[in-house]
C-alpha cells in the first residue's frame, strides 16, 4: 500500500491536463489555469486512498477517473464564482474576473465534458456503475448549489436545510470519490456503500470545518481574510446554529449586524464572532466536526477492513478535520 | 423499417425528459421549458434513422442516448443564450431572459450531465465508442462556439475559417448523431464511418442553408424576422463569400453598412440584401446547399446499402436542405 505522500505524488504527475486539444486557446488557457492554482486535490486523493485498500496497480484505469473528479470540481468553481461575482479564489483571480464572463462559462462547460473523457478510463466491467454514480453526483452537486442560491434570499434556514444544502453541494462527491475508488479496485458491495458513506460524513466534516476557519482561523495560515462569510451573511453552520440558540433579542441584534455593509466590515465581522463566542457556537462547531468524523470512521470499519489496511484513510479523515486552511 | 413520420412519434413519446428529480424546481423547470419550446429534433432522428438502417429494435439502449444528443443540444442553446445576450429563441423568451443569468448557467450544467445520464443507456459493448464520440463531439462543439465568438471582432474571415468553425459548431454534432445510431446498432467501422462522414456534410449543408433562411427565407413560414443576421453582423457564409467576391469599393460599401445601427435595420438589411444579388452570393449559397447535399449523399452510398434501406435517410437529407425554416 502507499502512503498519503506517495499518493499526492501520484497525483502531481498526472495533474497535467493530459491528451486535449489546446486550439483554441482562448478555450483552454483557463483549463490550465485552474489546475495550477492549487487545489489540495482532496477528491481525486480519497478517490486513489479508497482503490488502494484493494490494489496497489495505479495506472490510467484509475488515475484517469480519479482526476475526472477533480476536473469535474474545478468546474464547479469556474461557475459558481461567475454565479458568485467572486473575483478571487486561493488568493489569485477566479476565471471570471481573469478573461471574462463568456470564457468562464464555455470553458467550464469544457472542464464537464473532459471529466467525463477521464471518467471513460475506467475498466469496461464496471463503467455502468461508475458512470451512473459519477452523474447523479454531479446533478446533485447542481441541485446543491441551486438550494445555496435560493436560501441566500431567506433571512435564516433550519439546520436540516443547512445539512441538506450541503449534503448535496459537498459531501456526495466527496462520496462519490470514495466509492468510485472502491468500485473500480473491484470491491464488493458492501464496500463500497461503506465508503460511500464514509465519504459523505467525512464531506459533512470537511464543509463545518471550512465554515469554521472562515470566522476562526488563523489568517496567516488561513490564506485569506478572516470572516468572509460574515460579510457575505453566508448561510453556515455557525450563522444556522448562531440563531437557533439565540434569544429573541439576540435574534434582532443578529438581524441588524446582518444589515452592515463593506464599509464596517471589522466591526460586524467581530461583533458576530462575538456572539457566536457568547452562545457556545465556536466550541458547537468544533464538537459537530468531531461527531461527524467519528460517523464516517464507524462507516470506515463497516468495510471489515484490518487497520493497517484502513490507516492511510484513517489519516486522510484526521487532516482533513485538522487543517488550518 | 419506419418511415419518418414513425420515427417522429417514437421521439414525441420520448420528449419529456424521464428518470430524474424535480427539485429544486428552480433547477428543472428551465429543462422542461426548452425541451417544451419545439426544436425540430433533427439530432436524435438522425440516430434514429441511422440505427434503423441496422436494427429495427426501438428501445432504451438506442431511445435514451438518441435524447442525449437532444438534451446535449438544448443544454448549448441555452448557454450559447447566455453569452450572445438573445432574448429570444424559437419566438419564446430565452432561460436567460425568461429566468436569469445564473438560473441558466447552472440549469444548462444539468442539463449537460443529464445528456450523459441518457447516453449511459447504451449497450455496454458499445458503451466506450458511443462515449469517446460523444465527448470528443462535445468538445469540438465548444471549440466551435469559441472559434464564433472570437471571430466576431474580425472585420472579414476566410471561407476556411467559416467552414471549421461551423464544422465543429454544427456539423459534428449531426456526424456524431449519424455514427452513433450506427454504432448503437451494430455497424461495421466502414458503415459507422460512411454515416460520420454522411452526417458532417449534411450538416455543413445544413447551417448554410440556416444562413440562406435568415436573410432569403419567407417571414411568415420562418417564424422569425428575416435579416437577423445581417444586423448582427453575424459572419455566415453569405457575409463571408460576398467578401470574397466583392470589389475594393464593394468592400468599403460593405463595410460602412455593416456600421450601421438597429435603427437603420431596414435600410440595412436591404442594402446588404442588395449586394448579395449584385454579387451572385444568393444562387452560389443555393448551389453550395446542393454539393454539400451531394456530398453527403455519396457519402452514404459508400455504406454499401441498397436504396430501399437508405431512403429514408436519402429523405431526411432532402428536407434538411428544402426546409422553409
Amino acid at each position: 500500500m502507499y502512503t498519503l505522500e506517495e499518493i499526492d505524488r501520484i497525483l502531481e504527475n498526472s495533474a497535467r491536463l493530459q491528451n486535449i486539444s489546446r486550439e483554441p486557446a482562448t478555450l483552454y488557457d483557463p483549463l490550465d489555469y485552474m489546475m495550477s492554482i492549487g487545489g489540495k486535490r482532496i477528491r481525486p486523493k480519497l478517490c486513489l486512498l479508497s482503490y488502494n485498500l484493494l490494489s496497489d496497480d495505479f495506472q490510467r484505469p484509475v488515475i484517469f477517473p480519479a482526476m475526472a473528479l477533480e476536473v469535474f470540481h474545478e468546474f464547479t468553481l469556474i461557475h459558481d464564482d461567475i454565479m458568485d461575482r467572486s473575483d478571487t479564489r486561493r488568493g489569485c483571480p477566479t476565471v471570471y474576473k481573469k478573461w471574462n464572463e463568456n470564457v468562464a462559462i464555455l470553458s467550464g462547460d469544457v472542464m464537464s465534458i473532459l471529466a467525463y473523457k477521464y471518467l471513460a478510463y475506467a475498466p469496461q466491467a464496471v463503467l455502468p456503475k461508475v458512470l451512473d454514480l459519477f452523474s447523479t453526483t454531479a446533478m446533485q452537486v447542481c441541485e446543491g448549489q441551486q438550494y445555496d442560491m435560493d436560501y441566500e434570499s431567506l433571512p435564516f434556514i433550519t439546520r436540516e436545510d443547512y445539512l441538506g444544502m450541503i449534503g448535496l453541494k459537498t459531501a456526495v462527491l466527496l462520496a462519490c470519490s470514495a466509492k468510485m475508488g472502491a468500485l473500480i479496485g473491484g470491491g464488493s458491495k458492501e464496500i463500497c456503500d461503506a465508503l460511500y458513506e464514509f465519504g459523505y460524513q467525512l464531506g459533512i466534516a470537511f464543509q463545518i470545518t471550512d465554515d469554521y476557519l472562515d470566522t476562526f482561523g488563523n489568517e496567516k495560515v488561513f490564506g485569506k481574510k478572516i470572516g468572509g462569510d460574515i460579510v457575505n451573511n453566508k448561510k453556515t453552520w455557525l450563522l444556522v446554529e448562531c440563531f437557533r440558540r439565540a434569544t429573541g433579542e439576540q435574534k434582532c441584534q443578529l438581524e441588524k449586524l446582518l444589515q452592515l455593509g463593506e464599509d464596517q466590515r471589522e466591526e460586524k465581522v467581530e461583533a458576530v464572532r462575538d456572539l457566536y463566542g457568547v452562545l457556545g457556537v465556536k466550541e458547537a462547531a468544533a464538537s459537530e466536526i468531531l461527531s461527524y468524523h467519528k460517523k464516517a470512521m464507524d462507516a470506515l470499519a463497516t468495510t471489515g477492513l484490518p487497520a493497517d489496511r484502513t490507516q492511510y484513510l484513517a489519516q486522510f479523515a484526521e487532516e482533513i478535520i485538522h487543517r488550518e486552511k
